[in-house]
């Protein structure tokens, strides 16, 4: 698949300063989203904030760490999105009113402009870059506001989440900082953008990790409590105590199975389910389908498009009991593609990538097995690639289900008419990369894929298969304009009209 | 006299894009702050900011400039300072309750503390920086948003500005930006730090700047139409129609003599008055008190110390009839100083910045003219360096009075300990800095100087030279607090561990 | 096995500008070093030159681009490195007589210092850098200076070859280009380090290309023609013929056996050699000798340390019919370490890097499959995580044999007293790592995993096995003299002594 | 005047690290060139380089500088130049062969080509920038290597340069330093840029600097010893010992006057004449000039364009009796000029530079005091701006001649035609730039000017006033040429097809 991607968020609360354990964990986030990075802390009561584009590790030095301090704090990497996630801003965003609130957020709310227009006229507030996150931000911010507390407790945190549930569609989770108060950790109703909480003890108390995935924690000696549950906030003292409350009137927890297929970690657990484990048994499905199909006789070898299908595909080949090969090498370093005068652009062919192994393809019939497929047109160039390296037919198969419908909830992800299998059949999508045939995963069989690894999660977001968006509000006229908006951003990046410096970011309401 | 240094502001609302016109006049007023710059616009409503530190040609390049779109805009340059003019931080600063506001100040209010707990406790505004720009915007801001206008008028401004003044105690000369709706230019009800009003003829239609000193104007091709009054408002929409009201309950024009002295650029005109022309005044009146005194026939020739000094040290030779001669020549390339393994640190010598001509020294009286006398570190320097070129007798007179007090209003001066005519009489000062002695102006003549290029100006800002303070707010106990802060904050710059990273300034209401 | 690297060369002579393809170039051979990065092409006779501390992606951008004009260049990419492959230098290097020569190297030279002395006192020349890739350049410019031909030909490029041949001891691969006239590929008479030549046909003729390893010819389009011949140098004009020579006296292949445990792409065929199946045959080996060993039912799963030992980890599970699962999951992205104050420095845990799949590990007897042990630090926590996971009992096993002694011919490798295995038992070394048994592949296994892929390659360089050095010039002084080499440098960069700056490498004979 | 520019060098031998007093030189020397600095040092025989684009504070910082070990080193900092100076490379530039040697150069070689050739048909050297200061560094190299000395002596310095003498034609002041041995100053025959000797007693022994302008050693520390003589050479082991020698067979002193009209700063002495005593009697004969006219009773008040008129318009006035006033302010910050998106390029007007103080103007008859008239451009801005300021009547005169021929001995100054003088009588330029009249400086008063500070120099190379070239070889083609030249080199900028990276300029023989 081709780089679908979206925002990872964490928030800690410890003893000590947290400028390194965030640091260390949107390193370790970094997979969610390689374009902007950004950490906030609290200390005493002041903010210190430093964001910018790029990778964690180009973002941050030494002399940025030692200014923030602080024993509390939020971290956001994200990947470009239009539409989506977080619009056009390197997070955390910020408000000074009331008390500084700071937001990190991951998910895509789809009520935006509505919300925009209600903040203004109800709070005069000011959204700067049409962002979903500013927005989100503001109406948190509003909405604790009007309680007008001079200290904020958990009572009012959980009260302002409450309305914040009324406001707001769409997809958010999202770790908050109330300066010199404490952190706080939402889910929306459905739960569709994962959120865990993990703890630390440390010789002078306790501490929290917000975070999206499980595997922060594993790395900075954090203990998985749980996940934080649909339409719950957690507050977490800036001293340490945890505090939590249903706040949604109605939550079904229906997390995004996109998470499953390609996002996350497959050392991540996510709603009590192992990420790795719904892969293996993605290929176990996919296997049984193969064998349904009766067409597992055809082919001498399953090789996996890397990265993530190797899990799937590995399990697929043992359940098949034929041979898994690595017949292709990814490329870890990629270069920029460069405009020579005199000579016609150059599309950076899937060769920079993925180079294939002769030997493995040379006479065979190959099953290259995917862990989805997006445009297509990676797929097609890897299916030829194939046919060079001499193979004699080229199947292939897709952990999951063709997509088909575009997503609203944080995923970037191109609108439907990019879309390969968007009014297809399977049939003329394999022709359409070249393959001698095609099988996907059934959709039944990846959401069982998931859900087998948690009995008490009934039901997962599965619109971009689909077409059923469980927040109830999408309808065509909202995929129109999301359509048109990314085409206006591409459309700007192309021209060059859209700033590239971080500074200009300062206003994202931070 | 020895780099004190304040802020410099500007505002333009034109009928197209502002940001190269907001350059240029940053460009101009780079000479009232050099350590920071930044320039936000207004583009349909939708912010667009770019600040940093640095010299204003080093913070902008052609992508940035081409991201600040929009018809309306603000800037600032600023010194670094402790305590005065803007806190830490590169302005403008930002808050997005009410409307969109963003601000850029020259001055240095005097009740920050107090301003940030009552905003705090009446609208749980948070102000992280300790700035008073900050606290300044946010009372601003607090103001009009009480009133709870959809959009606000001019009448809603004038109102808000009006409690402002209540509030704020110190100096300040402010622009201030609403998005979507105009400018704002604000001189505190003494009229303190100057701010001047120019206007310029479109194809269009009228545009407008409101900018720290005339030069400004004269450079973007704005005629001066006048000085903004003080305790005045002058509100002008973003569609160029200009409101004006004067705001304060009480207001008594007084404005800082030291603009006059050494800060503004001699081709201003502040308040009605050259600056030019009061320097010239000040070398009449010190020549005429050198022929009072009697001591006209002990010195061969004038000197000035470059570059302000050289207009009185003219017009003081040629009322006294002595030769007036450059005899030193001012680097204007600044190096760095670096500290070198197995080698003492090494003061960068005064060498550095001025080198004497052997000749105009050799065997002469010399009669050294300076502006004025902060530290006095730099003249004795200069002074032995006279007498190592040979100069027979070396005597030292000074365009202004002895500088025995702190400055509370925005200028960067150090702190009272600090200056050499603190405690100390005139001769004990000329024993000091090595002069075969010694002659300030007296203050009155300064005065005059200045208060004759406008006979409506019956008074100004002198507390530097005889320690009253206009605004009445300032006890010793301010003063205390003001010294202690400084030396927390050079404390601090000694020890590395204030953040340099422009970055990190993002949240200062921002 | 834990980051032991070298360099990667390539040069090319095209019908059109090759800057973008000598990039995509150093992009696909950047797992050979990844510290500095250099091209330089040619361009009527003019030299274009970049090279700079970094990642490709980061030293070149669109505007070098630009400037690295010319139809003929050659690059380099590198590790950091302690009296091996280059000095401490960004390459290529440049000398400007004879010709105007540069030149990009991948290897080590045992007799630098001799080398130094010599050209010195024969020509005068200054060596700057005390770099071998540096002394390496001037013995060929003073070789080929001699013969003191206007425009240099094929047999004179030869004869400096074999005279360069008979001075220069040690393994060196490089590529040279003598500005107007055309580019030079030479290989030590060991053949030790690889290089290879490829061909393109464009439409105005012949293109060809010389690389370190094949995988960058089947990114750029390029056929494999074949190796470089050991002793042997080519030539190829700027116009495009290609001329070539055995130059040494006496010269035997015995290409460098690590390339193929751990250095090379799994995708590059070396000498005949697919690295791909070499490491197959490794596992197929390993396997057999568990049989032997008859120890192969104490483990239920083999599992691979990623990413080298995957393809090797994959066959041996096959041959013993176990389990093949990838139990641990590396990290892309890796941070950096800040150093906080307050808090003890803290040594990134091996948990940055790999994280275990708790499921793959609980309860089970696991076999880790490695492809070298150098160190032995990672591969201790490597078993402790997989101990804390839950794994009962952890058996380690290692793709080559024990590395017992220091790589003097490129590879950036600890001195002997710090690898694990030096004077140390396999029980030894095993009970050190806290592996309940650790298997080693024997040398004759290796050596025929390699072997079995090109019958005439009959030896191969293996003294980080067996100590014997080929070149025949290797003895304790010499191993003395570069452990002390070693560990001076690492402490000037402990000390922060060694200059960063990629400017202050101008010298290193550009 | 309107930026002429050309170079600036300096060399040190101390008895501690020089690269601090070599970094102050370059900032006393920026003067002379603000586009690129260099300093190259050399520590126990191994030097150590830094160059780049930009101001010297901006090239340097402390990494730097604390990498830049050694007790000897040289500087440069340049102008950008088209065919003059030092071609487009920044300095200094490096040969490996001999010895190690490095240059800085002020001036201009007029016989590059042919040295070139040579230098590759006698000695196979290949000078990579067709830059005159890498043909000049490589006949040093050439002429030093053929005497083939282990260890080069004075003697067999002092015999390299005697043959560099017979080879190069031009203008030539340059320092060199052989790695290990000792610094080399140099001066053509005719002395045309300067080059001063200087010398500073340490406890341990004598140190010695060479400088282009004395006032680089008065801010050091040193005192003057005297200039380099025309055609001789000094020879500053590294121990401290000084050696000198007249080289060339023929030698006449015949320096450059514009160093006195503008280049050199006024406190320097140079030749033993003082540049600032040059200017009072440049403005004397001015003076004496308009007398003789009998038109000193048309004008009120002189006026110089600062800064460099000062000094002569100062002298003017004095003699003259008529009012000195400084109506011209400098804006000491200068901003860019970007191209705004719809609206036309804009000129930056002369506004952005000079401002004048209206009362000075209004009402007025003024005299304009200039040091030189180049373009004539800036003149008719200043012009049009006095009359705009309200003066009656603008009259013009410049303390130079005419300028009418080009500048080929390293000075950056326009091709003939561009010279608003060239093949125009002073009333036609008078018209030309709209003053009401025009008085040139006669040349027989300029060089009287300069000559009376020194009666041994009894010549001034003058070409740009007379024509006349003191080099003798310096012809039509010639002049064809450089123009040519220059308008390919204008040309590429204005496209933007030459490359910006300082990196790029690695090759320059460095």
């Amino acid at each position: 698949m081709e780089n679908p991607a979206l925002c990872g968020i964490a928030g800690i609360v410890a003893q000590a300063d947290v400028c390194r354990d965030l640091y260390d964990a949107l390193t370790v986030l970094q997979h969610r989203g390689q374009d902007a990075a950004g950490i906030v802390t609290c200390d005493q009561g002041s903010l210190k904030l430093r964001k910018g584009n790029g990778l964690v590790r180009d973002v941050f030095d030494q002399a940025t760490m030692d200014a923030l301090t602080g024993n509390m704090g939020i971290a956001h990497c994200r990947y470009p999105t239009a539409g989506s996630c977080s619009g056009s801003e390197a997070q955390p965003f910020y408000v000074n009113s009331p008390y500084g609130i700071t937001l990190a957020h991951n998910g895509n709310l789809t009520n935006t402009e509505a919300l925009t227009r209600e903040l203004f006229r109800s709070d005069l507030r000011h959204i700067n870059t049409g962002s979903d996150s500013e927005a989100l931000l503001n109406v948190f911010a509003h909405e604790l506001g009007v309680i007008r507390k001079l200290r904020p407790e958990a009572t009012d945190v959980f009260q302002a989440v409450r309305r914040l549930h009324r406001r707001c569609r769409g997809a958010y989770a999202f770790v908050a900082m109330i300066a010199g108060y404490g952190l706080i950790g939402v889910r929306d109703p459905y739960g569709i953008r994962p959120l865990v909480i993990g703890r630390r003890e440390s010789l002078i108390g306790n501490e929290y990790i917000l975070a999206s995935e499980s595997v922060a924690l594993d790395t900075l000696g954090f203990e998985l409590v749980r996940d934080v549950a649909p339409g719950e906030a957690v507050f977490i003292t800036s001293d340490g105590a945890l505090h939590s409350e249903l706040c949604a009137e109605a939550s079904r927890l229906c997390p995004c199975i996109f998470e499953h297929v390609y996002l996350a970690r497959p050392d991540s657990i996510l709603d009590g389910i192992s990420v790795y484990k719904s892969r293996l048994r993605m290929g176990e499905r996919l296997a049984a389908k193969l064998t349904r199909l009766g067409i597992t006789d055809q082919f001498d070898v399953a090789i996996p498009i890397p990265d993530t299908s190797r899990t799937s595909a590995l399990q697929l080949a043992t359940d098949l009991g034929i041979k898994y090969r690595e017949g292709f090498i990814k490329n870890r370093y990629i270069g920029r593609t460069f405009i020579m005068p005199g000579q016609q652009q150059r599309a950076k062919s899937v060769r920079q990538k993925l180079n294939p192994i002769g030997l493995e393809f040379k006479g065979k019939n190959v099953l290259l097995v995917d862990d989805s497929i997006v445009r297509g047109t990676t797929c097609k160039q890897i299916i030829q690639m194939a046919r060079e390296a001499g193979a004699h037919k080229v199947f292939y198969c897709s952990a999951a289900p063709a997509i088909r419908y575009p997503n609203v909830y944080g995923i970037d992800m191109p609108s439907a008419h990019e879309l390969i299998a968007h009014g297809r059949t399977d049939a003329e999508v394999a022709e359409s990369i070249g393959a001698d045939w095609l099988v996907y995963q059934d959709l039944e069989d990846l959401v069982a894929s998931a859900a087998e690894g948690n009995p008490h999660v009934e039901r997962f977001e599965c619109s971009v298969f689909d077409g059923h968006y469980v927040t109830g509000d999408v309808d065509e006229p909202y995929l129109d304009k999301l359509q048109q908006l990314r085409n206006d951003q591409a459309k700007q990046l192309r021209e060059g009209t859209v700033a590239a410096g971080d500074s200009l970011a300062n206003l994202g309401s931070s």
